[in-house]
């Protein structure tokens, strides 16, 4: 259903296409003020889709295609919320390696399909974030290997370290800080890096924007 | 350094207490007012932690302790926030069985920690939400065998389905309708009967309240 919904035909590997492979995001955006619709309508309107497919909902908004256009609309929307100045929250789930639903589409061994790593867009903006990120594969992929989680996890975490962005861990989470392209290209990396072993990779970002808490942490940056 | 700051100690076995075993939640509350700042702090300083341990920090709050406790609170905070009527969001992960941060301080086989699933508890608010359930275990557990991952995945549903809140499948998620409770409930009670037989499962939850676009919705199921 998923597959046929985003115009890819069965005949094609489910690796050919993003939206074929079921690359995608689903974000939440809150924004803390009254005027929240407006801001938010605004906002969206705006947005470059170039490359995506949008299903908006009720709880979140669906974006599906290439994880170079995911991460270019991801930061764009961030940076225009930052803009706003009001204190704002972004959850993000990425996910790839499983259109459908309940059930993947795809089997284990249709996968994994490897991208290259978008370079971040820097904004100026500052964000604070928690990010999980998750290897789903449970069962063996075509080389005949189990695929190595934390070697993966690892890979992930150091090009996150890289970027700068890395704060340390915390419980279920890992801690996030820097310009906001900085800070979602961390997630987008880390899910293709641990993709490019594993065909079902899904990751969670919860970003924090203009937080009364985070302006010490902008001047101190500064100084530096 | 989890399980040191939580009071249990390395003789004891991890599976013995909830913390020992890492059951918890982060949650991230959103209201969208100006006033969200009032608003939060009034609820977050009413709620009835009995059971949990708290650490509060700027992206989200860390919760521990028994699923029943968590549940409790989590639903108590959910129906406070939506007897604000402001529209509000609510993100929550919860994981169990990988005490500790990058790396699981608990071997593969340490679990699973069995639970009973706790009643939902009714509080005549409606939530629409977003719900993803994720097997982690990528080892053979205790018994020899390698978790079933869809087997567990399609156990929760069914339970979703019994408790009336399941409404479908969307990309990367499970949307879930009802009374704010049992929306809650589902996830926790999907969340423990994967844990059954899976040592490390996380479950997100993006829980929309007093959404614009929910009044029809309501008003549909008050007339049923």
């Amino acid at each position: 259903m998923t597959i046929a919904s985003t115009g890819t035909t069965t005949s094609e590997h489910p690796t050919a296409t993003p939206l074929g492979f079921g690359v995608g995001a689903r974000l939440t955006a809150s924004v803390m003020t009254d005027d929240y619709a407006r801001v938010l309508v605004e906002i969206l309107s705006r947005l470059d889709l170039t490359g995506l497919v949008r299903e908006t909902g009720d709880v979140s908004t669906y974006l599906g295609g290439h994880e170079s256009h995911l991460q270019r609309a991801l930061i764009d929307l961030a940076e225009e919320l930052a803009r706003t100045e009001h204190h704002a929250t972004l959850s993000l789930t990425l996910s790839r390696g499983c259109p459908g639903e309940v059930v993947c589409e795809l089997p284990g061994g249709a996968g994994p399909r490897g991208t290259e790593v978008p370079e971040p867009r820097r904004t100026g903006r500052y964000a604070a974030a928690e990010w999980s990120l998750y290897p789903l594969a449970d069962q063996v992929s075509e080389d005949g290997t189990a695929p190595d989680h934390m070697r993966d996890i690892y890979a992930a975490i150091d090009h996150a370290r890289a970027l700068g962005t890395f704060r340390g861990s915390e419980h279920f989470a890992t801690r996030l800080e820097g310009d906001i392209g900085d800070v979602i290209a961390t997630a987008v990396a880390g899910w293709l890096l641990v993709g490019r072993s594993v065909q079902h990779v899904t990751s969670h970002l919860t970003i924090s924007l203009n937080s009364p808490s985070h302006e010490v942490r902008e001047l101190a940056e500064g100084a530096r």
